[in-house]
């Protein structure tokens, strides 16, 4: 087998973990010795062992030495919440490592690889990129820019509307792009809705997935957060989010300008507030809110809508990837809700274009998913 | 060779001449004998002679004889402006006719196929469906309802705007789209947008394409009609398509309730003007508008927009095919346009779907298309 064929079986065990091992990322290792996986491993849920030192524990100590291992991320060589994955390779005789992508974090990225070598290892780099590099990419806006990296999701008609012109949209896309949305869902920290779509849509927000339709095991999954952002905190007491069962993982972010006894009510319910600065309109400043997430280590949040909430994300530029069903279907309507509202962009060239851009079809409907690039359209100029 | 593989050098001939036959299908045939192809034909420009006939022509009066003939539609049994096929393929002694599709126009539909018959050939039926059936797609709608079949396209945004909120379109999808769109010109008798897109975009609805970018030849291509929708007539005389050039080939549908200055003001340009009935609104009727077309043998025409027109359109269930691009970038605002305007639908599951849907990449764009269904979504209920 290739370095490919075994950096896709450490990917395979890297993707196992995703959503579970927030502020660290998701990775996994697998030990090779005579072309045969000896051991495999991935991130133990935060702070426990990485991924490689489950693989070389899964092997005979012995069988270690001499053998190849494969991590789809860079070793670790400091301690922060476990000692450095560099040392453990090294006195386990460890004779060459194959490593997918280079840490992201400008502070330690390639002094791994330096260690390694310096101990007389041969290390391959970089082997599988850009499926390595996807695995981390939440763990690399959140290490360098201190705040979760957000995927937009949202579904809409071949139209581009997000619901008809009364607000309705049950529903956009099928079965299989809904059950696509949960999975989605069982891979992030936190769920971010706006105060329009909570009371449009009522949503629970919860991951509802058969055990065919999981691709995780359900032990692992930490609760994940759901928010709401109500820069005035006025929600309606009804929602789903807000009963007893749900109360306990849902959060509001609320402008600091809100009337205090909305928040009081609120925190009766036991609901999380979090109360962060207005920006000029008065409404909240997301990106002071995505900085407060990250300090709660939410390492990757689902923005689902609406209109507004993700127009206002798109502003301040901070959607990193977008993950879009269209369904082949024509609702119509002027005053029919687009995906991103907003003030929005006015010269077409400047529009914000999709990076590493993907096409699939889930049942009837298609899924477009890309990384967002914030540098002006250039592509067509002159045309 | 298969018949399907046959069938398929019948339709590459059929395709030839698509947009070149209104207001008769365009119809592929192939001669066959000891499994080659002997003589090959498709239908000449109007009320000239058909496929079949060129095929035979093609080849020896001798070889036709005990030859298959391969034909993408029924041949005809009566007399319009020729003389009928069948009479001519009886004559010539073929001994077997394949059929991609039979006659859409229910008052002859297998009538070719029972003469044939009669007269002792084997005829077998129908291969190749639905690649035959799309070709004669605007002839079967065009013979069953009186009206041009009709083709929306338009290209959005993946946030699914069709502009900025200032109106600026240029370009949504970059230059291979554009040349699909003007490859797509060049197959339909006529090309109509609205008021606002005239005004917005100023264009010239002309097909630009170089010799190798070309389908079909240049000299086979009947001018098509450029046609703007303006219910009041009012429209500015600088517009490109009024211009001395194309003012000959392009015509203003009013409504009769429009200022009689303002259509003769147009009239004195050279610039053909169609006075239709207003509907309740006042505006064009855009369904009496489209019969007008087709007593002008108009057989297919592509609705170029802009959301206004096609949310018109869409109202009165119009919209026959859809080709729409999607541009994998953003842009943002509440205030740009989508594609469909007008009132649209109140209730997701109504939402009208495609049907015979087909993705492709072209370059960078997405190119969704399919055929419009005017039943109310049931697909997803319960759910």
């Amino acid at each position: 087998m290739s370095h490919l064929e075994f950096m896709q079986k450490a990917i395979a065990c890297a993707r196992s973990i995703e959503g579970r091992t927030s502020p660290r990322p998701p990775v996994g290792a697998v030990l090779v010795r005579e072309n045969q996986v000896i051991g495999r491993g991935a991130t133990s849920p935060p702070y426990g062992p990485h991924a490689e030192i489950h693989a070389l524990r899964e092997a005979e100590t012995t069988a270690a030495v001499g053998a190849d291992l494969y991590t789809t991320l860079e070793p670790c060589c400091i301690t922060v919440h476990t000692p450095p994955c560099t040392a453990a390779i090294i006195a386990a005789g460890i004779k060459r490592v194959i490593i997918g992508s280079l840490d992201p974090n400008p502070q330690v990225s390639g002094r791994g690889v330096a260690q390694l070598r310096e101990a007389g290892i041969e290390v391959i780099t970089t082997i599988a990129e850009p499926e390595t590099a996807a695995l981390i990419r939440p763990f690399a806006t959140y290490i360098t820019q201190g705040r979760p990296y957000v995927t937009a999701k949202w579904a809409m008609t071949l139209d581009g509307k997000l619901a008809s012109h009364t607000g309705d949209a049950s529903w956009i896309s099928g079965s299989a792009a809904r059950t696509w949305v949960h999975q989605l869902r069982d891979r992030v920290d936190a769920i971010m809705i706006g105060v329009g779509t909570a009371h449009a849509d009522d949503p629970r927000l919860t991951i509802r997935l058969t055990e065919e339709q999981r691709v995780h095991p359900r032990t692992q999954r930490p609760n994940h957060l759901r928010i709401v952002v109500s820069s005035r905190g006025e929600l309606n007491a009804q929602l789903q989010l807000f009963q007893k069962q749900l109360a306990p993982g849902t959060c509001v972010i609320v402008s600091e300008t809100s009337a205090p006894d909305q928040r009081e009510r609120l925190r009766e319910r036991g609901i999380q507030v979090i109360e962060v600065p207005a920006d000029q309109t008065g409404r909240v400043d997301l990106m002071a809110a995505l900085h407060i997430l990250g300090q709660r280590e939410i390492m990757h949040l689902l923005l689902e809508g609406g209109s507004s909430l993700l127009g206002s994300a798109f502003e301040h530029k901070l959607i990193d990837h977008v993950a879009a069903f269209v369904a082949p279907k024509l609702i119509g309507g002027e005053g029919a809700p687009s995906p991103i509202g907003g003030a929005g962009l006015a010269i077409m060239q400047h529009a914000h274009r999709l990076q590493q851009v993907s096409f699939q079809t889930v049942a009837e409907d298609l899924l477009i998913e890309g990384e967002m690039s914030y540098t002006a359209e250039e592509n067509n100029r002159g045309n």
